[in-house]
């Protein structure tokens, strides 16, 4: 399968996508977020070919999402924790639950996020932390930062140019 | 490569990463969500081979998340707009980007999101609509929906007690 890089690429969403960028990654992490540490779990919740989940593992380690640690020394075994970074990707997680509970659960929810004082059934949106504001086509739109670089501005002022004529971000 | 039907899964994300869960798809709707439409232009942003974008434009109309439609009878030539799924996808996209830019770039942000009326840089994050509150893993956690199957019922009760060993979601 023809693979490009896309760690060179300035755009933060490819650079994400570098490290998480495929299913099995992904579904690795959802794992990991619910408390899962161990091979032989991950295999089992994702049946899962050893060999896969052993170059995934260590891919996402590489990544500095997992933390391997040595909790058995005879046999030796590791288990997978979850780091900062690892946790943080929590939110793309629970947006992509919600949007496939909106788009591709034809028969209703069969995972959702509660309220765990209540009960509830939660309705995660984003919103601002700067002005508490939801976050909308409207309101908010991507602007070159500090580091943009030449292509990036140009894409991005491409991009406002060609919104302007349709309305849409 | 190996590939597993992720779709027949229960779990909303593994449906989710079934339409999505390929770089190029997730690149191809980071552009049409910022008014991208037709086939040169994805082409030309994102330096993708031109059979590779024909056969990820085909599934993600054929998920519903682009429209075809015709611009020009003479040639004839096609646009691809975003449906509401599909411009629904773009909270996902900010979250990617705000984890990418929070711990891949070193350099500084090159792409943010800036509050269209003031220019500031927006800081997204995930709250529950009914309550207000923001979503940590200390407010929120996942319980099976009213579509739950025995699995999906399993699988969240494991992780749940697996949860209260070490106090981890």
């Amino acid at each position: 399968m023809q693979r490009k890089n896309f760690g060179n690429m300035q755009c933060p969403v490819a650079r994400s996508l570098e490290r998480v960028g495929e299913w099995w990654s992904i579904l690795i992490l959802r794992e990991a977020i619910h408390g899962i540490t161990r091979f032989d779990e991950f295999q089992r919740n994702l049946d899962i070919a050893p060999n896969i989940l052993t170059r995934r593992l260590t891919a996402l380690v590489d990544s500095g999402l997992l933390e391997k640690r040595l909790y058995c020394e005879k046999p030796p075994r590791y288990e997978y924790i979850l780091t900062p970074r690892g946790r943080d990707f929590r939110p793309i997680l629970l947006s992509l639950q919600a949007w496939g509970n909106r788009h591709f659960a034809p028969e209703g929810a069969s995972v959702m996020l509660v309220d765990r004082a209540t009960g509830v059934a939660a309705d995660p949106i984003l919103i601002d932390r700067n002005t508490g504001q939801p976050i909308t086509d409207a309101t908010h739109a991507n602007a070159p930062g500090p580091a943009a670089g030449p292509g990036v501005r140009k894409r991005l002022t491409r991009k406002t140019s060609a919104t302007s004529q349709d309305g849409s971000p």
